[in-house]
């Protein structure tokens, strides 16, 4: 089948789109960022955002009345946003300070009807805009098809990429142990099923991994868990080799994903009692549920904290991963203290470098995020990513930020380094990366009670820069998956408040920053292991702390030694001295074990 | 007009309302300890739960069903709980652990009608009910007038107690000014008008108080804030004189109290769009407003935040307050020094010293709650408060913690200080208070930049306890009122997630604590205030800070100098010295100078 080019032009294409809402007796429709399951990547098929206005960030909406449009984007983007889009066609507005229902409840009319897609949206999202809509009487209205979808002709087939089976050797558990345990927890919740909304819960709970998505092994799927432990898998059937399905057993039922309705109501017909994680199902699935009968619970994703701790295999797996990436950082940071003495390494270059070096580990499968590779003043960019435009060399006496990880069979790693380039720090930059240190090992040698979360602790990454009346305006660690997502709930550690409390077995990322506007950036970042400690004398409460994964020096030319009390420089040293421990005997080259011993001496 | 007594025993109450229920075909029906306001403090008239359970304490509910009834008490009330309520008539269930709405799905059958009185409960609470009997197929019923008042023949009458008017000299602003400011507010927020259903937004808003219940000098009563800065406030025009009237002028309304709901009905006539307090506002409140057609918007009380930040007036008077609170302090721990080396004085004398002491300050209006007066293993009880029955002498070697504060014109105090009796502690005491000790001056000394919440602050009073496995089961910090409640939102340092950020003017307790079980109690009260600190070189964020307000020595002989470091102990010298400073002059016993001389000598 030939389909046709949709115009190439953002005017052509939302011309289109204005006479499709016209015919329709739309005056407005909502164009998010998200795919059915929110997730952090959109696949092709998905990216409806940029198709209609040419926005690529992470974030953001549009919405198109009859005479005018917006495009929403955060802080991030309030210069990306104005390369990337016509902004005679669409204005831009901040997605925080001013988001779409604000702007809604001024530029809609009385009788208006905006249109939404459904399946795009959470219940939550569209309480928000119903009142927008409510408040100035206009109606919100559903769009059973997506109106963008029927002009937009040339649209990316959905990705449909072949699962493969993710071995117990490295998941730990078996699939029948998994759903028997969630179905469990249902049963005492007194529910009869859970929809699984969120790919990872499914590729968690089936052993599964896939090719939907960049970064992350996952497929965009939804499944039913039942409580007597069967799934409802909506998935098409050539994408499951036999192999895996003869091993999943009659237990896991393989569905067309356009059954996946039918199943809905379904259970609403029996007016079952159905669990909805809030955070990613559709509002679609909920009307679709409600409407035909069921009892529709909102709440957490029954697989979220399960997958959250992580059982033994998988925890011996990171500590593996870590080790191999470990290596393949020492080699990079060593090439690199090389390569730059020319000058002649730039951003994009020294990424490269970096991805071949980790290429090399057993068990890679890819990066599990974009690099982000910052010299000088674009590593004062949180969420920069270099492009040939952007593209700097690293110059003697800048600093580099290189946050950067890897997909290994056997876990996910995520690791920021700051370093010095050439031997001349810029003024103030060791003050400033001896503060992000004290942060990043006060939170590190935490120590606290069971039923303690990651909010309650943020502040001690802080402390030492707010005493300086400095901060760092992103959150201080996430969660992070086990070949799965390098994001990953239900755990963090933030100034917004979560409810979650710390488990044995999560792995969270400690990364405290400065970001100095036009100079540098600093940022360092392990990944942490929650453990349960030995209780010291006369301890009356169950105490768990963290052990740090992550293995790479951390650069002692920039640190001031004399900042640093007795205890945070012990850690520095005990922490270098296990670095040296672990990876020396896995480096050969004579080079990079000399740069290992300089980088890891005792201050 | 003489009224029937109602039966003595809970038997015959209990039985008088279930026959109530049947004539109005109800099954059961919910009695909680609140009142119309969702106070801390309920009139006599008020107090359901009590006359029909016997149940006393400060939190609870009971459900009577026909042929079994529960009482709900958390975990300070369960000792209490099976003195004061026939068991046998009422089960006594954990209020946390196993809460009404999970005790009704248990109980309750298929098309059973379980009563309540809408007036009792937010529009919250009315949710967590219905879905608890949804679930079962049963329905909850709202009842217009209160079953259990119908059979209470002799309910006293609500409380009417005379206004008496706030001196700006005291609230140092304006009745009007305050009016406009609001409404301002309001109209920002597209708003028409607000519910003040907390009674502490009235007393603040119209510079009024009164004394309809205990401890907290507040009017109980209903307002309503207009966007064009008028007030309805709903008050029997005889509790008014002629000159607060006068005062106030023609833009506050007095109406009758029977007025309310119909002023409720008449906004939602005129489609108005109104803030209700979501902590505070009765669910009939909610009901009567959306019924007429008024949008209603849930939200924080428009009063709550300007009321907690502090204008320069009342820090000054505030400031005034904790140094005759200090003085009342010194003079009552000299005092109890003496005293107790015949070991003849018990709690409640020790208490009544300390009344007394403070009675004869200034401005003085009464205890701001009742006295937490623990000697020994009583100390340990959080919530403790000395009975004849329980009362225990102050005995050498044991701990003595007192909790207490006063409510003066210009400000209102708490404090709890804990001291050693005699001179040799309880084995660890030592230790236990000085980790108690390094978590209160590590928040006092803490800095932070403005958004900051109390909740991240939280877990710097917490980790010296932890690292010892220890730690204690409330929160660390609550805001106090000027002239007002000693319990005040929206601002708190707590675990619990708090969206609130600190201000300056804001006042709070710090009071960490430590409490072993069969032994001793440990804490460590001052209140302080949130104030700007000058900002470093260098800095990029406004920083806040606390000032300490309370004024009394902390008692040094129970600190184990070695496990403070220097910063700590340079705070409690720099502290103790100003105790010594601003409390000395105002001494002028010898003795009680002498006393105060050697608790504030430096470490």
């Amino acid at each position: 089948m030939t389909r046709q080019p949709s115009p190439a032009s953002s005017a052509d294409r939302l011309a289109l789109l204005r006479q499709e809402l016209q015919r329709r007796n739309l005056n407005g429709f909502v164009i998010p960022r998200a795919d059915q399951h929110q997730g952090e990547y959109v696949p092709p098929s998905a990216q409806r955002l940029g198709w209609l206005t040419g926005f690529t960030g992470s974030a953001g909406a549009a919405v198109v009345l009859e005479k005018q449009a917006a495009v929403f984007v955060d802080g991030r983007y309030t210069l990306q946003v104005r390369n990337e889009v016509d902004t005679t066609l669409f204005t831009p507005q901040h997605l925080i300070d001013h988001p779409p229902q604000r702007w809604l409840g001024e530029v809609l009319g009385k009788g208006d009807r905006l249109g939404f897609d459904p399946w795009l949206h959470t219940w939550d999202q569209v309480q928000i805009l119903t009142g927008a809509c409510e408040r100035v009487g206009a109606s919100l209205v559903p769009c059973a098809d997506n109106p963008l979808d029927c002009v937009w002709t040339d649209r990316p087939e959905p990705p449909a990429s072949p699962l493969t089976a993710h071995s117990e050797d490295f998941a730990g558990r078996s699939v029948a142990d998994k759903r028997q345990d969630i179905a469990a927890q249902l049963k005492a919740d007194r529910l009869d099923a859970a929809i699984l909304s969120a790919p990872e819960s499914v590729a968690w709970l089936l052993n599964i991994r896939a090719g939907d998505v960049a970064f992350t092994p996952l497929p965009l799927c939804f499944a039913i868990l039942h409580a007597d432990s069967s799934v409802d898998l909506f998935m098409a059937e050539h994408r499951i080799a036999g192999a895996i399905r003869a091993a999943w057993g009659e237990s896991v039922r393989v569905e067309d994903p356009d059954r996946f309705e039918a199943a809905l109501r379904h259970l609403g017909r029996g007016a079952r009692r159905v669990r909805l994680d809030s955070a990613s199902a559709p509002f679609q699935v909920w009307e679709t549920l409600r409407a035909a009968g069921a009892q529709v619970e909102a709440g957490a994703d029954p697989c979220a904290l399960p997958r959250a701790c992580k059982n033994s295999v998988e925890m011996a797996g990171t500590r593996a991963a870590h080790h191999r990436d470990g290596v393949a950082m020492a080699r990079f940071l060593a090439w690199l203290e090389e390569a730059t003495r020319g000058g002649t390494v730039d951003e994009m270059a020294a990424a490269h470098a970096l991805e071949a070096f980790r290429s090399r580990g057993l068990h890679f499968r890819g990066l599990s995020f974009p690099t982000i590779s910052g010299a000088g003043a674009n590593g004062a960019i949180v969420h920069y990513h270099s492009t040939p435009k952007t593209n700097r060399p690293l110059r003697p006496g800048e600093l580099y930020l290189v946050d950067s990880g890897a997909q290994y069979l056997d876990g996910t790693t995520d690791i920021t380094r700051t370093v010095l380039i050439g031997e001349q720090p810029p003024a103030e930059a060791r003050r400033h990366f001896t503060l992000v240190l004290k942060g990043h090992i006060a939170l590190a040698r935490a120590v606290f009670p069971s039923g303690t979360t990651g909010s309650q602790l943020d502040v001690l990454a802080r402390q030492p820069l707010w005493s300086a009346g400095l901060d760092y305006d992103h959150g201080t660690g996430h969660g992070v998956g086990s070949f799965l997502s390098v994001h990953e709930g239900p755990q963090r550690i933030s100034k917004v408040g979560n409810t979650v409390a710390l488990k044995p077995g999560m792995i969270l990322s400690v990364e405290p920053g400065y970001y100095k506007t036009g100079a540098y950036g600093i940022r360092i970042e392990n990944l942490v292991l929650v453990r349960p400690l030995t209780p010291p004398e006369g301890a009356e409460r169950e105490l768990l702390g963290f052990e740090t994964l992550t293995l790479a020096p951390i650069d002692r030319a920039l640190v001031a030694p004399q900042m640093l009390d007795a205890a945070e420089r012990d850690w520095l040293n005990a922490y270098h001295a296990r670095v040296r421990g672990e990876i020396m005997p896995l480096l050969t080259e004579p080079a990079e074990r000399d740069w290992l011993e300089r980088a890891t001496a005792p201050l």
